[in-house]
């Protein structure tokens, strides 16, 4: 019986997805292979990686003159490689919204001058800062749109005038209609609303590829050498590709990203409510600027807090465990969290409040 | 129908891997959750990761003073990753043998001082050069053991006395029994003897952990922080893992190392035995150095080569097509490759010959 998994990501897939995935496994379409086995030249496997690159145009109104890249190591090797390849003046100015985005923040001082122009540190990461004070020669302006750990998300795309703008939309990708012009850059692991650990996504205005700087890499950290083969300059996660490729055809068939949005805004709903009315439990980060993916949440109460985790889990309700920096419960309703699930979570928490208050 | 994919990677994996991965997908030992969607850092997960290093760690016989690492990128991101990490004098010395030992090379050569100290371009990386002259002051010596394209092997490991041997072992890992003594770093893509394309193993000797100018880099660079971290310094790919795991398990029930070994010697036996004899084909590599993975052969005739690819695939024996820098012909029959596909295949270019001559 399947499970409503809570965990921040690796996460919850669509079972459709999945299902056909695992029927295909051996042998896909009568082709006598499975995806793994595909060459990555081959025309069959160019066909699922031309496609999911063009489900992904599609689905986020990717303007034609940003490139899309299919690269491996997650978010953190782009908290190197986006310093590496957009480095000209070799500055840029970063917005500390927590764990990750301080991440981005330290690996990049190794590349080049980082500076921190906002922060929310002082009110532990619960709320979004205002961007202002950007320095006029920044290469580029590097944010967190959603806030994993702390569940704080950007609600408006902040205006950097002509320094380019550069997100780490991990969380947030495809959950809600996003304007991609307003960015230089967005880059994304896979694992919470695309497709499995391993594969990573950049999407990246043509203009910034290709700087002096990055062209004396090692070609395997140019944007500019994976953009001109599009994504095959060497073997691509092929099988992340692929399910990839499966997430976003669910993903179309839920209304695509205008669809999931209403119904992401109103599983949050569901909890937000409950939360904003319950004698047990309080949401952690500030209402302003709650994320509708991560939510983090606490009965102020380390021991209350550990049997909910506990006896959540015997309810077939896994994972939800604050991130250890914060602390307390947290529930990750990505894109594929069923209604359903958010649905039995507040059931199953208002039955623990009634016994613990 | 299942065919007989002879691709040189992403390549043939053992069938009863993939349908085993086939029936576990939308839940996992009754666990309520695909693999894919475990967290990293659950307990189910860390089962995998642990039982996935354990049995490559026995299967090579991999001493206790290497660390096996799980990464991402290809061997294309160890060309600059081994180079980052094992700079100390910033020089290394490099064995050409072949397209992509040169491309180790070159990549090299954007990070540190890389010198050519033997190469077999001039038979057309037909055979293996003695490796000598090596720099009393190289970091390393870089080869690469295996030769997709041109089919060679090196069958004696070179001597290179306190100079750290490195080897690319992409093609080659597990097909037949290695003293991992006898390296300081081992690194392979996974996708033709270990398991899907997106997952990279590097085996490294303890000391050549963490140089100085290895602390300088971003952190996801660094061998020190995955080693540290088990390979859990940041989201592994985690169901690339899982599926390594079936076919290394699939490679213990077939006699591990030494088992598999036998029958590639014997199905490699088929192809060149057949090759010698034949009145039509010939391999291309020279005979002493002959790979047991990857046979190039040819007619020396273009268009009955392309006849060949075009008859043998309506048999259903696909992917013989030579690599375009060779030209001709190519079988890469890996461990997964059943005795069955290369006997089906010689029958086949005996057939086509007879035909043919």
């Amino acid at each position: 019986m399947r499970i409503y998994n809570f965990s921040p990501g690796p996460a919850v897939m669509p079972l459709p997805a999945l299902e056909q995935a695992g029927k295909e496994m051996a042998e896909y379409k009568d082709c006598g292979m499975s995806v793994m086995e595909m060459s990555h030249r081959s025309k069959m496997y160019m066909d699922i990686h031309q496609e999911a690159e063009a489900l992904l145009r599609d689905l986020m109104s990717i303007p034609s003159n940003y490139k899309v890249l299919f690269l491996q190591g997650g978010a953190s090797q782009q908290f190197a490689m986006v310093p590496m390849n957009l480095y000209k003046n070799g500055k840029a100015d970063f917005v500390i919204t927590g764990e990750w985005a301080n991440k981005a923040y330290k690996e990049a001082s190794r590349v080049l001058k980082a500076t921190v122009i906002a922060s929310s540190e002082d009110r532990k990461f619960g709320y979004i800062p205002k961007v202002e004070n950007i320095s006029p020669d920044a290469d580029y302006v590097h944010i967190c749109s959603n806030n994993t750990i702390c569940g704080t998300r950007f609600l408006d795309i902040p205006d950097t005038g002509n320094i380019s703008l550069v997100s780490d939309m991990s969380s947030g990708i495809l959950s809600e209609v996003t304007d991609v012009s307003k960015f230089g850059l967005i880059y994304a692991g896979a694992q919470k609303n695309i497709g499995p650990a391993g594969l990573t996504i950049v999407i990246i205005r043509e203009d910034l590829i290709g700087s002096d700087y990055a062209s004396k890499l090692p070609s395997i950290f140019q944007y500019k050498i994976h953009a001109e083969a599009d994504s095959l300059f060497n073997t691509a996660p092929t099988y992340s590709i692929y399910m990839a490729k499966l997430c976003l055809e669910w993903l179309k068939d839920q209304g695509g990203v205008a669809g999931i949005q209403k119904i992401n805004e109103s599983k949050a709903a569901l909890m937000y409510d409950f939360l904003d009315n319950s004698k047990l439990f309080r949401g952690i980060a500030e209402k302003e600027f709650r994320s509708l993916m991560n939510i983090p949440f606490t009965t102020d109460d380390d021991a209350k807090d550990k049997a909910f985790i506990k006896e959540a889990a015997e309810e077939g309700l896994l994972n939800l465990s604050g991130h250890r920096i914060v602390g307390g419960l947290r529930a990750s309703i990505y894109n594929a969290m069923p209604t359903e699930g958010v649905q039995k979570l507040v059931n199953f928490m208002k039955e623990f409040e009634s016994k613990n208050v």
